[in-house]
């Protein structure tokens, strides 16, 4: 059966133009085409980001700052799995699109009918790729295009599934579980292809962003992270850092000891963003292979080992996946701060001059602002003001000014360095930050934990955890209780303009609103509405279970509505979601937040609220 | 530390009494006096069925016809558990406590922090139980008493846990697993004894209820529901049936062929009611062992054959245990017709006469109606117009006019006999109705399915299944697609008062309020309140999973609440809960309840509901 459709669908291409080639390419625009004008109607919610530019922003007004209050639940729908739910649903018309984690089942519900199920698809996946999921069994939501649902299943299937009837189109295999590699991320479908990056870096897995064919699944082009030139995709006499072509050749391999690079991390399991007008796709890579940096030292100096090209925001043609230009934002990491958070793409005035700026609230705890076309850095702050590791960032460099107290390199491996912060987990990890064209401003979901942090030699084997360090986190000094924050970052000044404290760290995806809402999760399980203005407090409710997942809004009959999931996990909850009972296992996770288990249970329910009548 | 604990309040009660019978003795009464004070409060929901006469009502009038249209939802809860949840949660107090299906955790949470959790209690249980729990995994809740909460955990373990710290008071094992005894069942307390049932009629276990002392578990006394009168606790010469004593000896012995009695049935794993006047505990007995009726005919007949006592409503003192009447609903099950359904005590008046009644919504499809003091039979009448395998109940001999059409028994084994209503799950199953004093009337979630039934010759196996019949269920003829209905029934004169239809069996316990409204679930997921004056539907909201829980209500801080655990699964779901493809599989309960896959996931949330401010 599956062969014959497949059959009659090349003959139909066929048909409809001279070639496959000319077929697939104007197949190709139109399904960008679609998911553009898509993401511009706000009944929608068709993309994980809101849209290409992954701002996380409604232009619905119909909840506002003076109504929200009266927020009620109109329906909720259990997923019917546990662990950590990251990513939320999607909304295209009179549907809704949910996805779990592990096994990553993906219900298309009915709006109308309060989430009478339209169809199900529950992969079945060999449960031994859990243990090589780092931190917790996440996905971050599915995508929609071309009358597809793509869905990158934990074991490293990227499945498209007929979104009309949830029937397999086809599948492909983008890693090995074997090897420590899986998948947690969201693709981005772009003109004819879908993206893809891969997890596993505390596996040692070599991270890449592949592209497939959104018909077939046929891949198209792989760009790794670190390795030659021609591996990354990289011209070094074209390829710009900082504004000005990289020049050295290979630094993918030069900048490790030995072949390290190859065992060299930098995954991608990040959120991927696009400018249409540029044609480039962003997007960041992770920490470099093993947590213990002496291993990664070239003739035990810091100098000359930058392991690129980890920790790095890559531009690339999404046709060709060539690096237009790159910024590596942590050279050389002692921290596990994975470079991978969202790059958002917005228009600002940036010391007075219009900038086409893209932004990133890196795990390091600096705001990043740089020039979308060129990469040239214009902004680098903190946004968290624990932030101790680095005193700043070098505009002219690119650099962080690293103060040696925070260094695990400074005092060689199996030293405890106390007091680091923002811990590993980053003053923001993947929960997605929202940009408001309205104000101007970022919204940014944060952690407020710092760490002690100890390296320690660790030999690879493949599929076998390649982390070579022992963590401890901790609320970070002078919290006043608070692990969390909820901000508004101006970008162009790299300054905060208000911080709003939340007893644990802020996981969960913001939305903001043409209605002066912005909205976010608590890990206790609370979906809370502040007013743009000045963060207050306008609305609270407690959802069944801690929410990781990222709020959206739609329209439905004339009213808008807003959804989450909730399902405590992901590594801020995985002492709870893998029922981990010493407070200090889980890549030490567990110890800021054990009191979690105060609150919350893990479960997997969408929560979708609208106004009363 | 526990040892200590246990001498010094030794040392208290030898202070308090002048010797431990006395002072037992004054602290149960005080046990006893507290819980008909809490459930006189309705600000508490103290026991699970409202009160100890079962009622299942409340005098809480603030949510009413006129608004309760506007309920919201104020907060929701995760269990983090999948499958079936039965039951519902208590309250006492400003505390909540919340239960779970296996592995039977416990939580106690704060009400006024929106469920913070204050405790939790999560046994280990051998997994190995679930394959000896018929009809899912489910536990139909926690008692409160004395300042213990007191489980009956899957694995026979029943538990008495300190109402403030959840640690464990004391333990004990009631039954034994590889015979396939489980405890699902609501423990009761009654002056200073805890009483228990067992589970497991589809694996041959020879039922009993067993009283132990609430202070430290020891066992005061065990009545079987078959055998000798010894161990029935029968005396037949004063226990009464239909208003006169028994006079034969040992029918537990002699209405059945051989030894079958031994692995006889009868089990007891509904709910248990007590008149404190009469100082009377009653309960029901559940199926004889096997399904295979030709298995349990002596010489091969009918006659004779009664199967004593299962299908028995028995009447016991509360002290001694002793039965001072019961009555048999169903001699000779050949339908799987259970016994055990929950036995609401209420002052009616029958036939103009003002009666202390027990009224029975038998698995049978009768509605019974009898004098709680003496267990004359006063009224019996079907409660489900699809009711076709007995014309009528003779109100004399308490027997039902059998349809040989509809027998299983009459053609002999392997003979497939179709169109039987009710199905094995009944007319009614475990969902406990309500009595509302303010009408009068019975408010009960009814089923409308019926079965093709086919026996077999099995052979007993301790720990196999013991079932010997294949069922197929389907919607009842005319049923209009509806497989369920709430209706509202008077007991007096056994007549349907109104009857509003769903499109499943309505498997969720009811609720009536002083404010003219009742409360039920349904299997797609939705609370839903009625105008008790006619049926009419007020209020429809989608929980997140499937209900076959108990609808609750209490005060908290002058606000009236609503609160509903949901979590598809029991009987009805046992094809979503344990996750069967074959919709013929799960005792065939499937079959019917196929399309539930097309509404709701699996998921334990509790949901607490409210009027706006």
């Amino acid at each position: 059966m599956r062969r014959m459709k497949i059959l009659l669908t090349t003959v139909a291409l066929i048909t409809a133009g001279t070639a496959l080639g000319g077929a697939a390419l104007s197949t190709a625009a139109l399904a960008n085409d679609e998911v553009i004008k898509l993401a511009k109607d706000p009944k929608n919610w068709a993309m994980q980001l809101g849209n290409y530019e992954g701002q996380r922003y409604s232009t619905l007004d119909q909840i506002n700052a003076q109504n929200v209050k009266n927020l009620k639940v109109d329906w909720s729908f259990s997923t019917g799995v546990l662990r950590g739910h990251e990513g939320g649903p999607l909304v295209v018309g009179d549907t809704m699109y949910v996805h779990t984690p592990f096994p990553n089942n993906v219900y298309a519900l009915s709006i109308k009918d309060k989430g009478r199920i339209l169809w199900k698809y529950e992969p079945r996946q060999d449960p031994n790729v859990i243990p090589v999921m780092c931190c917790d069994t996440v996905n971050r939501g599915v995508t929609y295009a071309d009358g597809k649902i793509f869905l990158a299943q934990a074991d490293n299937t990227l499945v498209a599934l007929d979104a009309k009837s949830g029937e397999v189109v086809w599948k492909v295999s983008n890693g090995d579980a074997a090897k420590g590699e899986t998948l947690t991320a969201n693709p981005v479908v772009i003109k004819d292809k879908v993206f893809v990056g891969i997890s596993g870096g505390e596996f040692g897995v070599r991270g890449h962003l592949t592209a497939y064919d959104i018909k077939d699944g046929k891949m198209a082009w792989r760009a790794y992270s670190n390795g030659p030139d021609a591996d990354v995709k990289i011209d070094p006499q074209k390829t710009l850092m900082l504004g000005k072509p990289i020049g050295d050749k290979d630094l993918g391999v030069t900048t490790w000891p030995g072949d390290e690079w190859k065992i060299g991390g930098g995954t991608t399991w990040g959120w991927y963003t696009y400018d249409p007008q540029l044609n480039l796709i962003y997007y960041g890579t992770g920490n470099p292979g093993t947590w213990n940096p002496t291993q990664r030292a070239k003739d035990g100096k810091r100098e000359g080992s930058d392991n690129k090209w980890s920790m790095t925001i890559f531009a690339r043609d999404a046709d060709t996946g060539e690096a237009r230009w790159l910024f590596q934002k942590t050279p050389f990491d002692e921290w596990d701060f994975d470079g991978v958070n969202e790059n958002i793409l917005a228009d600002l005035t940036v010391k007075g001059k219009p900038v086409k700026a893209l932004v990133n609230f890196d795990r390091n705890g600096f705001g990043y602002t740089l020039d979308r076309t060129t990469g040239e850095l214009l902004v680098a702050e903190k946004y968290d003001p624990a932030v101790n590791w680095a005193s700043h960032v070098d505009l002219k460099t690119g650099r962080p000014q690293v103060d040696d107290k925070y260094s695990t390199f400074a005092g060689g491996a199996d030293t405890n360095v106390q007091g680091i912060c923002p811990a590993a987990l980053g003053s923001k990890d993947q929960q997605p930050a929202s940009f408001s064209p309205d104000t101007g401003l970022f919204y940014v979901p944060t952690n407020h934990i710092c760490m002690d942090y100890e390296p320690f030699q660790v030999a690879y084997s493949a599929g076998q955890p390649y982390v070579g360090a022992t963590l401890s986190m901790y609320p970070a000094p002078n919290s006043h209780g608070g692990m969390g924050n909820f901000i508004a970052w101006d970008a162009g000044t790299g300054k905060i303009v208000w911080s709003k404290p939340e007893a644990f760290a802020v996981w969960s995806g913001a939305l903001t609103t043409k209605g002066g809402v912005a909205f976010y999760g608590t890990l206790e399980g609370y979906l809370v509405a502040v007013d743009m203005k000045d963060g207050k407090e306008l609305y609270r409710f407690k959802t069944p279970s801690g929410i990781i997942g990222n709020i959206n809004t739609f329209e439905h009959a004339g009213k808008q509505y807003v959804a989450v999931l909730s399902g405590v996990g992901g590594w801020a909850g995985i002492g709870l979601a893998a029922g981990l009972n010493d407070p200090h296992a889980g890549l030490g996770a567990v110890g800021a937040h054990a009191a979690l288990g105060q609150y919350t249970n893990l479960g997997g329910v969408l929560t979708v609220f609208t106004l009363p009548d």
